[in-house]
């Protein structure tokens, strides 16, 4: 038995999607098919205003205005720059409403392996943005894994080695390491344990 | 921080599905923002092709044409008419492709408490495809619970009340109880093994 066509092709188009499956994309189909025009039309409408979100000139963020929300608010200070490699990952910053510097949003982490070399990751941009608005300081704020790591290093080599074309070296800084809220001691791997007494603060 | 706003709103409509949770729908919303344009073109021609899905207007049963594809194949066996209370139970039915009569799609099982009565189920165009049609079987294909059960028992009611109008009493069967595929005896209800044991079959 087929499916009438109008229902498999949704229950296919919806099972390309991620954490999708078939079963589940056949029940979203047929619970879609079944509800009021109306809903449909705000979805189908909300699918078209994806076309409405821009790449934000200066710091390469999603957004419905370029330059970005951020940019373009005086308030923000122009002295701390961070670099993230997911505009997902500035969203993330900006929720916990702790930081209130400018970003640059890389295209991805340096991932050799993948061909992701540092033109690709998005350097020249964040380098020109650098000499343009010469930020004191830097803070990387990548994932905690070996892209991370690798990134990081190569943003920190090319600030040393440009040193003199960009006039001055800016103040480099990474996100803390150390436990997690809800951490158990036993449970933490020992770089973590170590970097968390290093860096032991007060109380 | 806001998401931009197309982004939260796609993101607010996909949460409205079933199975789906806020973080789920943002990670979606954020993968369908971010794929090709055509992918989305696609998708949203899917979304508006469901209203070319009709009720079949003999069997009630979903289709993109009125009679469907079933009501009007002449090959299939007048004779015996399948009332299932889902039209997912019908394209299951079809699945095993070991039926060939018609079918008729209720539009929903009764369920006094939730104010569903024979009539709201469907139970006249049940009874007018009965005489209209007069099928010497007439086979229950309902959900084995309390609900179907009722409803099961209101149709063959209402069949030997209604004999001398439909001029004849066709034969009502329902789908066999038993042990299903892979089920072992000792996770098996008490009611199902003794019907089990009551229709025991030769083999």
């Amino acid at each position: 038995m087929k499916y009438p066509k109008p229902l498999s092709d949704l229950s296919h188009e919806l099972s390309l999607l991620p954490g999708i499956g078939p079963k589940l994309a056949l029940r979203l189909a047929f619970f879609i098919s079944q509800r009021g025009e109306e809903k449909n039309l705000s979805l189908i409408e909300a699918l078209q205003n994806l076309k409405n979100i821009k790449k934000c000139s200066q710091c390469n963020a999603l957004s419905e205005t370029d330059p970005c929300e951020i940019c373009s608010d005086p308030s923000r200070n122009n002295e701390i720059l961070c670099v993230v490699s997911d505009v997902r990952d500035l969203w993330k910053i900006e929720s916990t409403k702790s930081y209130s510097g400018r970003y640059f949003v890389l295209n991805s982490l340096i991932v050799p392996l993948e061909g992701i070399d540092p033109e690709k990751a998005g350097m020249t941009e964040l380098f020109s943005l650098i000499r343009a608005k010469k930020p004191k300081e830097i803070v990387i704020a990548f994932d905690f894994s070996m892209e991370g790591q690798t990134t990081s290093l190569y943003i920190k080599e090319r600030l040393s080695s440009q040193r003199d074309q960009l006039g001055y070296i800016p103040q480099l800084t990474r996100l803390a390491v150390g436990l997690s809220m809800g951490d158990n001691l036993g449970n933490t791997d020992e770089f973590t344990i170590s970097q968390a007494i290093l860096h032991r603060q007060k109380i």
